[in-house]
This record gives C-alpha cells, sequence and structure tokens, in this order.
C-alpha cells in the first residue's frame, strides 16, 4: 500500500522511464555547442541511452545541422568566437523551427563577457536553463533560494534547473526536486555538461518541458549511484556511469528514483 | 584440411597480423586532422597498436608536421575554418611528398558545404576513402550497390571502404569484405574515426592499400569482439576495445577474421 | 634504521604527501591552456587530487579566468592562432598577479613556429619547463645531459624538470631525480600533459619551487605504477591512473617513492 507521497514518487519515476524508452525507440539526433573537454563524455551519453549526437560548430553548416535535429544543448563551456558566432546561428534555427534547447551557462561566475552574452541568449527564451549555485547568484543577482530561483523561472518565461544536492527543477508554478546522484559526480569533468545534453535529449521525446527535464536528472542521478557500485574511483567511475545509462532498467530506476 | 576460400582467409589474416607486427615494430608517426570529439580515442587507438599519432592543425605548422609524418588522416568531423585551412596544406604536403592519406567524410550528408568540400578532397586523389551507406550516398548520388561502390572507386581512382554490418573495400576491380565487430561499437563516439586512423596507420607500413585498408578493418573489428566479451555496456567496452587493440595476437586475429 | 639516502627519501616522499594533502583540502582552481586531444584527462587527473580545473581559451575571458585561479599550465599542444593569443594574455596576467604557471613546450622538435614561440615564452619567465628529451635538445640546441639540463635551468633562472625513464629536476643548483613511473603510460596519450598540470597543481600549495615539481612527478609516476597492477591495457590503464591518484595514500607514496 502506498502512501500518496510514494505514489507521486512512483508515478514520476515511471514517466521518466517512459521517456527513456522513447528516446531508445525514436534514437533523436541532438546537436550540441559543447566545450572541447566535455565533448567526448557528452557524445558517449547520449549514445548510451539512444541518441545520436552531432557537435559541429561551423557557422556555415551549423543552421542545416540544427534544422536537421531533434533538440540542441547550448553550453557555454568553451567561449571562442567561432562558437559565439555557431551559438547565434543555431539558437536562431531552433528558434524558427520550434526546436526545444537548454542552455548551460557554465561559468558565469568567473568572466564577465560570459555573463554578458548568457543573458542575452535567455533573452532568446531557451525553454530550460541547466545551472548550478554560483552560476544563478551570477545571472539572477540574488542567492538561489527557493523563492529566487521560482521568480527567476517566471521572470524569464523558462524552465530552471538548478543543480544540487537536491536538484530543484520549476517553471516558477510548479516546483519538482530530485535527489539522486553521487559524490563522484562532482569528481569527473563533464558530467554536469552530460546531465544537460540529457535534458536537451529527453526534450526531444516529451512535450511537457518539466517531466522532461526531472526525467533527465533523476536517470543521470541513478545512473551515478548504479556506477558508484561498480568502481574504483572517479577514472572507472566515468566509463561505469556510461554502462548504467546503457543498462538502466525501469525496475531499477523505479526504485531508485527520489523525486517529488 | 582447408579448403579453398578457408586458405584464402587464413593468409588475409595472416598479412594483417604481419602488418600490425610491422606497426608495433617501426611505430611510424601518423597525423590526423580529426574532429575534436574524436580526438582522444583516435590517439589512443593509434598509441595502441604501436604509432605515434600528432594532431595538430594549425596552418603555420601542419606543413612540417605532415612532412615528418609517415601518413595522414583527414577526418571532416569538426568543420571549422581553421581545419579547413589545415587540411589544404597538409594535403598538398601529402601529395608533394607521396604520403598516403586517408579521407573520412563524416557526416557529409547533413549539411551542403561539407559534401562539396569534400568533393574537392576527393578531386585531389586520396588513396582511400572510407565512409558509410548515407555519407556513400550523398557523395555518389547512388544507393550504395556493390556495383555502384565499385564504379565510384574506378571513376575516382581511389579505395572505396565502405563500413556497414560487413565492410566492403574496393577499388573498383578488386574486392574484399570484412565481417568482423560488435553492436557496441556504434554506441562509443569516435569508433569509425578510429578505425580510419588505423586504415591510415596501416598505409604508412604496407604499400599495397587494398591490403593495408582490409588489415585496419579486420583487426579493429576483431579488437571489438574481444572487448565486447569483458565490457559491461559502452563505457567499459571503449577503453576494453583499446586494451584488444593493445594486446592482439596472431593466433587470436587468424581465428576470429572474417573477411573474403 | 635508515642510511642517510633512505632517511632524505622519506623525508622528499613525506613532503610530496604533505603538498597532495594541501591540494585535497584547499581546492585549488589550476587554469590549464592544453590541447583538445589532452583536456578531457588532464581535467580529471586534476579533479582527482582535488583541485579544480578551468580550460577556456577566448581572449576576451582568459585574463578573468587566470586572475581567479591558483596557477596555470600553458601546453603548447594545439597551437591554433585563438590559443596563441590567449598564451599571451594569460602570461600577461600570472606575471602582474604573481602566479605561478609551467611551460609544457610540446613536440617543438617538430616544427619550426612553435620552437619560436617556445624560446618567447621561456624569455617571459616560467617557474618550470617541463619537456621530454628531443623537445630540450630543440630549445637548448644541446643533447640533455646532467650538465647541459643544469645549465639551461640557470641561464633562463627557471626549474627543468626534464622527462624520461628517470624524470631529473634542476634549478641549475640543487638536482632531484624521480624515478618512479611504468612503461603504459607512455601508451595513454596525455599522460605527460597530465603531469605538467599537477606540477602547475602543486605549485598551487607550495612556495618551493622544486618541492612542488618533485612532488607532483613521484605521484604521478606511483599512480602509474599502481595503475599497472589493475589494468589489462593502456584503455583500462587510464582510468586506473585517476583512480589510483584519488586514492594514492601516504604509506603507499612512502613505500613506493623513487626519489633522491
Amino acid at each position: 500500500m502506498h502512501h500518496p507521497q510514494t505514489a507521486s514518487r512512483d508515478s514520476v519515476a515511471q514517466a521518466a522511464f517512459d521517456i527513456i524508452s522513447r528516446l531508445r525507440g525514436r534514437s533523436p539526433r541532438v546537436h550540441c555547442i559543447t566545450n572541447t573537454v566535455a565533448q567526448n563524455f557528452t557524445a558517449n551519453s547520449l549514445l548510451a541511452v539512444g541518441c545520436i549526437p552531432s557537435m559541429t560548430l561551423s557557422r556555415e553548416e551549423i543552421g542545416p545541422f540544427v534544422a536537421g535535429a531533434q533538440s540542441l544543448l547550448v553550453n557555454l563551456g568553451t567561449f571562442d568566437s567561432e562558437r559565439r558566432l555557431a551559438i547565434g546561428v543555431a539558437v536562431e534555427t531552433a528558434a524558427r523551427l520550434k526546436l526545444p534547447w537548454v542552455l548551460d551557462p557554465v561559468f558565469v561566475d568567473r568572466a564577465p563577457p560570459r555573463a554578458i552574452f548568457a543573458r542575452e541568449l535567455i533573452g532568446r527564451r531557451p525553454p530550460v536553463i541547466r545551472l548550478n549555485h554560483p552560476e544563478f547568484s551570477r545571472l539572477a543577482g540574488d542567492a538561489p533560494s527557493r523563492d529566487a530561483v521560482m521568480k527567476f523561472a517566471r521572470a524569464n518565461r523558462l524552465i530552471v534547473a538548478l543543480s544540487g544536492a537536491t536538484d530543484l527543477i520549476t517553471d516558477g508554478e510548479r516546483v519538482a526536486s530530485v535527489a539522486n546522484g553521487h559524490p563522484l559526480m562532482a569528481k569527473v569533468t563533464a558530467m554536469g555538461c552530460a546531465g544537460s545534453a540529457l535534458v536537451a535529449a529527453c526534450l526531444a521525446v516529451e512535450p511537457d518541458i518539466l517531466d522532461a527535464t526531472v526525467a533527465a536528472l533523476v536517470v543521470i542521478g541513478v545512473a551515478g549511484e548504479m556506477a558508484a557500485g561498480k568502481s574504483d574511483g572517479p577514472g572507472s567511475f566515468a566509463a561505469a556511469v556510461i554502462d548504467a545509462l546503457f543498462n538502466l532498467d525501469r525496475t531499477t530506476l523505479v526504485a531508485r528514483a527520489k523525486v517529488s
């Protein structure tokens, strides 16, 4: 016998697995503008859940690449000039074709030009922005309290996915949280970038943006927990996360999901 | 007692291992112009078979780098402007010094500028082009039937290595096939790029271009099969492929090779 | 009962572990300008010892990134134009703020423009230059004998860390050597780059530049030895090195260190 919260937890987890099953069945193409540090791990994470990643960033061809994709990730991690030009074309293409996209404003707290550029991109209405506490504080000008995050989501008419020990996901009205994950995830570069790429992937097959975002975050969190039990440190852990994304089944996801 | 086909299979496999032994003994340098997603896995694949990879793409220095190498890989995976300029210098240097090179026209089916650029490069006579079915269709304007592939090879005076469940390798007259490999290979990014890099490596030590190409493809296919038995998913599989390339011995290669 | 050399060996190893403990406790940020082949492995190596890596190379923002870091790595591995501009800004920022930095003149023996650029950078007084034998010969115009290396260190007023079967570390007066490591380390791309990044990391928490350099090299050498016992080839070895950096304890380091 379930009490209401467990039932809710179960139905969110079931919905998350349904989304992953759709990824495996439909193999959407996800175009990723991401930093060179993260590209390989991100591509392998997307392949592990059934997607086809593409990652070009030439101004001349990124338009057709995005136009043929089912969703887009814009990660600011390597902020070179060619990448910034590519982002402009990519976001315009996504807007024109109504393709969902995710903004990951990596390290905006570290350099002013990056924060300015991120604010311009927020003005172009990404359906989802995924970021951590210092990045939120820099962009919102406010500490990431639940109220501040909800206000930021409403003001910018987007879903905020704030990562942390517990992830907070909100459109400004509804609020969800995901408490899965493992400390080793912070010891592997690109783990957050791969999480954002999975959000983009889920948006390709699920029209409810909040549900898609929650699904991606619970899946990568549970994969991290599964991987931790099979690894000797962050090196073997990184490979084990990819294995876990590939092998994840409904029973495991439902048993481990900590969502509300 | 062998019947004729087995004998042929054995002799092709023996010749392939001879080529790998030469790589291990001579450690040729293979210069790779490849996409940033694939660079790390490609470099480690080359190191695993005894080669020394180099990967710079600065216009000012790629000439000397290619001039000091024994073969060249040109992969179109990241199509930025600096890389295109580098490719021009690299191919010119290879032609001048009669160095063998391999063209991997990744994703030409996805964006017109890339297909145009690939056609120009084909005009510069790469000894080998390695590509998959949609890429072939885009460049040849025809479905990849055996006849169409042979015709394309003859018309462009090069070896075509068409990857698939069974790889087809032809110069337009002779035809070879390699049926090794494992489905997990499609779940790891850069596996195809690494295969093309191994073709370039084998060209550095074997003057018969078709034999060199077959050797590379049977070796990576068998490494994939060996790795599949030692991995829990695509993350551990990627590392296991590198291990298998490093550990591959003659007995295993001859026992597993599916070539004709 | 220790004889003097063992006591010295022990105290160097103890000091090296103290430095690693400080990394784990303080989590300094290390900014790395490094080649795209090496970025992922380098970032994960730094994370494994407790550091926070950053790797942007946009001219507009690299100043603030370096200014907020505790040390800097300058690796010439990918020699594109944007990277060269970024290096200028980064080194200037480090000099102004008296941040320690490490120069890794990868492959200067392969192309003249790179050697010229490396000489300019040596003129800007990196506290440490880490390089291999052919790179030393190209820059010093002399074979890497002990005397030649000491002379080069004195003439350029820096610490030379010359890698090889035994690493030689000298400021031109004091000389230390590290004989740890494993042959598989030469079979994984970016292992040397990661070693240089660890030198930069140790400089962030240890003012004695020679001690910091020795600490980094003994730590990665011992990690390589630990990893070799747990791997089946260079693929699994790469992950095992990261695991070993993360798990390294004082007893193991002191037991295995081959320093003088």
